[in-house]
C-alpha cells in the first residue's frame, strides 16, 4: 500500500500538472473523472471507458445506499470489485442528491432526514453515516458531507449554509478512518460571496483535509461568476492539496477553471449528453438527430480517434438514434468521454511545455468555428 | 472475389459440419447468425459480436427500406460498411416483417402492399422490388420473397400459400442479379405438411437457387412438429446445398436441428432475451431480475468466458436491472450471444469426431439439473 499524495510535476501560471497517487492506483492531473453514478458508467463497458484515458471514477452515495445499499456492496468486496473498476474511485457525499433528487427532506445541524425518490423508505444521512457509507463502499477518495448552498441565497443565508457545511466538516473528519492511500476531501462553500470563500478555504485548511473541492457553483451563477469565484478562493487553499470542482462542466468551463488551477473534475454532460444525441467536438457541439447528418459519409470528427469516428459515418450514427437503437447511446457517450479526456490530455501536455494560454487561444479558436458545412 | 460455395467436412448421421465462402468471408457451419435487424446488434459493439465467434450477422429488409432506406445504404457503400461489418451478410426478404409489424397489408399475386408502421407511408413489396432491395443492401445471402403461411393453415390454405411463393422465387430468381460470392436462397414452405414440403423442395430444386430456406416454422406449430416436418423436408433438399431453419430458436430446438441436418440458425431469442434479463447457461434459463441474485457473488455460468461471467457477479447483473442501467442489457446480450456461439461450437466439433449424440445428450442432461442452488 502506498500514501495517498499529489505531486505537482509543472506549473503554467495557476495551472498545475500534477499526480494523484491512491490506494488503487494513479491519475494524471489535470483529471476529467469517468461518471459512475450508480456503479456504472451509463451505457459504457469499464474497458472502453479506460481506453479513453479516463482513470478516475466517481459513484454516487445517495444512489448506491438506496440500492444495493452500501452495506451489500461492502460484502460483495467493495465498489471497485463489484463494478469492475480496479483503479481510483471517488464517491460523493450524497447531499447534493439528498437535495435534488430525494422527497420530504428535512435538514437540521444533525443532518438530512428523506424519502427515498424510489420507494418512499425513509432514510437518515448525517456526516457520520456519509463516512461510514464511503467507507463501506471502499472509495480512495471520500468527500465530505456538506450542503450545497442554492445560487441566490444572501450573504447572510450562505453565511449561515458554509458555517454549517464546515462544522459538519470537522465531524466527517473525525469519523472518517484514516487508511493508507486514501483521502478525505473537505468542501469549500461561500456562494459567489469572497469573503465567505475565504472563511471557507481556512476553516478547511485547520482540518488538514489531503484534498479541497470547490462546491456549490456551476449552478446557474453563470461562467463569469464560477471563474471569479475561483479566482478568489484558490489563493487561500493549501497549495500542495488537489483542487476539485465539483460537477465542472462544459469543455470551455475546464479550460478556464485549469487556468485558474483546478486539478479535477466530474460532470454529467459527456454521459447524458451522448444518450440524447449531442456530441461534443473539437469545433463546437453536434445534435445528430438533426437531418442534416441523414446522408452524410463523413465522421462526427475527423480528428478523433474514438470508436465512433473512426469505423462510422454520421448518416450512421443518425439512423442508430432515429431507430432508438442503444448503440447509438454507446457510441456518443464513448466519444464525447473521449473527447474529454483527450481535452485533459492536451492541457496537460500544454502546461508541461508552459504553453497553456496557446492552448486555450487555440482550443476557443476551433471551437468558434463551429461544424463543419453540410454536404450540399 | 470467390465463388459462392459449401463444404462439408464432415457428417454424424444427419448432421453436418461445414464452411460457407461468400463474398465477403466465410462461416463454419452449423451457424447462428448474429441478429442486426437494423444494422446493429442490438446493445452490442460489432467487436464484441465478433469475439463471441459470430462470423454471420442477418439485417431485415423491411425495417431498413424504412429507414434509412436500400438507396440510401447503397450510397453510403453498403451494410458491411455502414454498420461496420465486413464479414458475411444475410438479408431476409421482409415477407415476414410486413405480415407482422405493417399496418393495412394488401397481399395479391403480385406481391404486398403495406403502410408503415412508423409514419404510415405507403409501399409495395414485389420479389422484384425485395431482390432489387436486397442488392443495394450488398448482402451476401439474399432470401427469397414468400408468404409465411400461418400456423394452422388448412392443407388446401397451406397448399395456395406455398404455391404462390414457389411463383415469387421464380420470380426472385430472374430478378436476382447474379454476382461472384453472392447467393440467393429459396425458401421451403408448406407448413406442417410432408407433401406439401415435398412439392415446394422440388420446385426450388428445379430453380437451382445456392441454399434453402426452411420457413413457416416455430411459429407456434410446437417442437414436436417442427422436427418432424424438418425430418420430411430435408430428404428432399439437395445434400450439398446449405439449410438455413428461419427464426428458430431456443437452444435445445438448434441441437434436434442440427442433429436433423439443418446447417443455419437465426433467432431474436438471446439478443431480446439479453435486454429484459434472461440468460442462457448451460443450466437453463436464469432471469436475473429474481431477488434471489441480489446478493449473490457467483457468476451466471461458471463454464462462460465472457465478460459478464468473468469480471462480474450475479448481485452486480442484478443490480443493473434493478436500476435500469444501460450495462445490464449490454452484458446480458454479450453472454447469451457468447452462449449460442459456444453451443455452435460444441456442436461443430461434436460433428467433427462423430458424437453428435454423445454431445446432444449432455447437453439436455445438463439443462434438466437446472440453475444452480440459491446461498442460503
Amino acid at each position: 500500500m502506498t500514501d495517498f499524495k499529489f505531486d505537482i510535476f509543472s506549473t503554467d501560471g495557476a495551472a498545475r500538472r500534477g499526480r494523484v497517487t491512491t490506494a488503487h492506483g494513479t491519475f494524471e492531473t489535470p483529471a476529467f473523472m469517468a461518471t459512475a453514478t450508480a456503479a456504472t458508467v451509463k451505457a459504457m463497458l469499464p474497458d472502453n471507458v479506460r481506453a479513453t484515458g479516463a482513470e478516475l471514477a466517481i459513484c454516487n452515495t445517495y444512489h448506491l445506499m438506496l440500492r444495493p445499499t452500501a452495506e451489500r456492496v461492502a460484502r460483495l468486496g467493495g465498489l471497485h470489485k463489484f463494478m469492475d473498476w480496479p483503479g481510483p474511485i471517488v464517491t460523493d457525499s450524497g447531499g447534493f442528491q439528498v437535495m435534488s433528487l430525494a422527497k420530504l427532506r428535512t435538514i437540521n445541524e444533525n443532518g438530512v432526514t428523506f424519502r427515498s425518490h424510489i420507494d418512499g423508505t425513509a432514510y437518515e444521512l448525517t456526516p457520520e453515516r456519509s463516512m461510514q457509507i464511503q467507507q463501506l463502499l471502499d472509495s480512495d477518495i471520500t468527500m465530505a458531507f456538506d450542503e450545497c448552498t442554492q445560487n441566490g441565497a444572501s450573504p447572510e443565508e450562505a453565511a449561515a449554509s458554509m458555517r454549517m457545511s464546515m462544522r459538519w466538516a470537522e465531524r466527517c473528519k473525525r469519523a472518517f478512518m484514516p487508511r493508507e492511500g486514501y483521502a478525505l476531501f473537505g468542501i469549500n462553500q461561500g456562494s459567489v460571496y469572497p469573503d465567505l470563500r475565504e472563511e471557507s478555504a481556512k476553516a478547511l485548511n485547520d482540518l488538514d483535509t489531503e484534498g479541497y473541492g470547490i462546491g456549490g457553483l456551476a449552478i446557474g451563477e453563470g461562467q463569469e461568476a464560477m471563474f471569479s469565484t475561483i479566482e478568489v478562493t484558490i489563493p487561500f487553499l493549501k497549495p500542495m492539496k488537489p483542487r476539485y470542482l465539483m460537477g465542472v462542466g462544459r469543455p470551455d468551463d475546464i479550460v478556464g477553471s485549469v487556468l485558474r488551477g483546478v486539478d479535477m473534475f466530474d460532470c454529467v454532460m459527456p454521459t447524458r449528453s451522448g444518450r440524447t444525441g449531442q456530441a461534443f467536438t473539437h469545433r463546437g457541439t453536434v445534435n445528430i438527430r438533426n437531418a442534416r447528418h441523414i446522408e452524410d459519409p463523413r465522421p462526427l470528427d475527423e480528428r478523433c480517434g474514438c470508436l465512433a469516428c473512426t469505423r462510422y459515418s454520421r448518416a450512421y450514427l443518425h439512423h442508430l438514434f432515429r431507430t432508438e437503437e442503444m448503440l447509438g447511446p454507446i457510441l456518443l457517450t464513448t466519444h464525447n468521454i473521449q473527447y474529454y479526456q483527450g481535452l485533459m490530455r492536451g492541457l496537460r501536455e500544454a502546461i508541461e511545455v508552459r504553453k497553456i494560454n496557446d492552448f486555450a487561444a487555440a482550443f476557443h479558436e476551433e471551437l468558434a468555428r463551429g461544424d463543419i458545412e453540410p454536404l450540399s
